[in-house]
């Protein structure tokens, strides 16, 4: 109890809510319901020195740390243990945005921003922060980049990681390194921040960030097509990736069972086609004018696609309202699916070139092994990611399935986690499909950098 | 000598030069001619486990390795130390493409592939492998990674870093990690890789990698602009960055000392201009179509520029000829310095809302403190980059200059080292300019992984 009470000395009125609390679930429970932790405190500084000031405390009692954000995280990464000895780090109150840098292209934000406020800072400057994901209005800087979150914009401007300047970042024993440096090129000794980028908290915890701005598309083209399949989706991605070059930004692909799936669950949606079709591409390009934005060239490419059978049907959205409802179907796959309930999920990654004979096979196996079930895939399968989700038939081993799922992807040169990380959810998959080589060089710097294991104890590694 | 006859044994005939013999020169000594060192054998495996059996032999006995590609380093940074205890582990001879995956956009690569095969290897297959500079011809793929090499495209493509996906490293301790995986996203543990590129072989060999590559810029256009200085180059770059959008590939700036050295010392090269100007900028766009390229826009964007006298003349390039002109007074700078000699030189990043005062008051202190002085400063403005090359006036003490130009580098946010790397010859800024826990992180990183100091010794941190 008198750690607690330092805690919540060091974070100050109004810094902290207490972990028996009625308003401890909403950081205890991760937002899918699938891990329930407890915490001794919901500890929340409001500075990069508090947050030392915690750290280096919980160092010398051996206290475990969850960073926590807008936790909308899909691996319980955010989800202290059951135990009830931890405490929840939550960077909420550290969201300020420091400075938008319009001259140099980039926002210096805190880590408790959300993502959402960074999205319209920059647009504010007449600028673009690409990343861009569903949980955009609730998720914070500080896990977008410990998560190295992917999201829609991916194949054109990178994951987190690569949106990533500079970094603030505090320390297992309560120093802050400052690296909020707002440079393109520093090839000055290690690169330290990329460590921490995609760490889900167990190295450090990111309190504020450098983020890269670009110019703002102001000249946007998205297309609904409609398809037999995944192979024809990777085809048609380098069709148009030749047409359009750097001008392409976001290539989404759904199966339709979850078109048809949102149509059915989620009102105000409209279908953009008359008919229904096995599957389809939501296409986006954005450019500085209509031709740049292939305004000219896309409606021969979709004439030709449609001659040469590529598509089965397409139509170019005629406005911002057209644009929007495409959007939002692909946007509420993941609630219509929450509504329909019973989906076992994958987020996985392949190489593009195998991509097409994973999803073949995995229709003749699941046929063939599973009979009934019911996959509603989707994804950014421009950059090779699809969330390969399916509803298995009642009495189904969930466990032998995804087993299944992996040992497949893994034989197609995937990955099992592609964007949604590690937490507590894959780490069993992380020493199945690491090499010992690759797991011991991860625990050596954990070791380094948490000697006494008191960053997010329990996640990514044992 | 037991050592070196081991070494030679592993590697095979024609595996190894001789450190005292005639050849040694080429190897030894840096391509500016700043360090000299003495090698007791080039050891020249052939593949990543002979590479990985030098490590373990040289670990065991304490023999210091310094990893080498096309010794086009601009830091000292492949060079041996002058005692002749170290050996030069040079990957030339693992020089073949594994393969070019034109689905998946990728190509995987051995560490001693010339930089300019991998981009040739890309072009037959339609694609473009961005990463571009002055030593292509020479240069190898594992020194660019090793030093997160940048060039003339960053802006657009990001560093060596951004283009690398997959990763094959052999460890002090003699074993190779596997990370040659072709995946555009894969959150699955500590991303070890970031670890490696940029950290100048001090940290482990890097073998192969897995690149990305991008649709071919098949269309391209190519100014040459005339202007009064640095700060209108970086508001210039707005504007283009503004009108073109991710269409601008390259946008480089020469003060006019630069182009003047070109033009009287390098044979076949035109001025682009009827007359001097103060500064130029070259800058290249590149997309699917002429329109996407900026084909349409850029005649009434200059004409507009040349209205507010943003710029002073300015050319479009009519063909691949007189683009290819303008591209040779750019990158004939390096050459024509040599010949001129008596440079002395930095290679600095600012954000771009301070490059123009750090420029502008550049020019008042030396003026002041050392008159007489000539800048030719030039570089990638488009990322920060500036190659900040000044001559001396005779007895002047370039070691007072070169500490006063980082001291005002610092104090407006830059970087000392940009894309050269610390290598032997900036360990004194490095110590200088980063944090004691900055340095005190970096340790602990080389003390995980190469716990005998084999790796490079002497280079990035000693």
């Amino acid at each position: 109890m008198a750690d607690i009470q330092t805690i919540k000395r060091i974070c100050g009125d109004g810094g902290w809510v207490d972990g028996g609390g009625a308003g401890a679930a909403a950081f205890t429970v991760d937002q899918r319901e699938k891990f329930h932790g407890r915490a001794a405190l919901i500890a929340m500084p409001g500075s990069a020195a508090e947050v030392a000031a915690v750290l280096r405390h919980c160092n010398a009692r051996g206290i475990g740390v969850v960073p926590q954000g807008g936790n909308t995280g899909m691996a319980g990464g955010a989800t202290p243990s059951a135990g009830g000895g931890q405490i929840i780090l939550h960077l909420g109150r550290m969201n300020r945005i420091r400075e938008v840098d319009r001259a140099n292209f980039t926002v210096s934000a805190e880590a408790g921003c959300v993502l959402a406020a960074v999205q319209e800072a920059a647009q504010r400057a007449g600028l673009l922060f690409p990343l861009a994901m569903g949980s955009q209005g609730s998720c914070m800087i500080g896990g977008a980049l410990s998560t190295n979150a992917g999201g829609v914009r991916v194949l054109r401007y990178g994951n987190a990681r690569e949106l990533t300047l500079g970094l603030e970042v505090a320390l297992a024993d309560g120093r802050v390194l400052d690296g909020m440096n707002k440079l393109r090129k520093s090839n000055s000794g290690y690169d330290w921040k990329q460590w921490f980028i995609g760490a889900e908290g167990t190295l450090g915890v990111v309190t504020a960030a450098v983020l890269r701005l670009f110019p703002d598309e102001t000249h946007a083209r998205t297309c609904w097509l409609a398809l037999g399949g995944a192979g024809d989706a990777v085809r048609l991605f380098g069709d148009f990736r030749d047409a359009l070059g750097g001008a392409l930004s976001c290539f989404e692909f759904m199966e339709g069972e979850c078109v048809a799936q949102v149509l059915r669950t989620i009102p105000g949606v409209r279908n953009p086609l008359v008919k229904n079709y096995p599957a389809y591409v939501l296409v986006q390009s954005g450019a500085q004018s209509a031709a740049a934005a292939g305004g000219e060239i896309l409606p021969a490419l979709l004439a030709r696609l449609l001659d040469e059978k590529k598509i089965l049907d397409a139509t170019i959205a005629a406005g911002e309202a057209q644009a929007a409802n495409l959007w939002k179907i692909r946007e509420a796959i993941p609630e219509a699916e929450k509504k329909r309930g019973g989906y076992v999920k994958h987020d996985i990654s392949l190489p593009l070139s195998t991509l097409a004979d994973f999803m073949a096979e995995s229709r003749r196996w699941i046929a063939q092994d599973f009979p009934g079930a019911v996959t509603a895939a989707f994804g950014h399968v421009g950059d090779g990611n699809l969330h390969f989700n399916v509803r298995l038939p009642s009495g189904a081993d969930a466990g032998a399935f995804t087993e299944k799922v992996y040992a497949e992807v893994h034989a197609h040169g995937g990955s099992f986690s592609a964007e949604h990380g590690i937490g507590q959810l894959r780490k069993k998959e992380l020493l199945a499909f690491k090499s010992a080589g690759e797991i011991a060089l991860m625990r050596r710097l954990k070791e380094t950098l948490d000697p006494n294991n008191i960053m997010n104890p329990g996640k990514v590694l044992d």
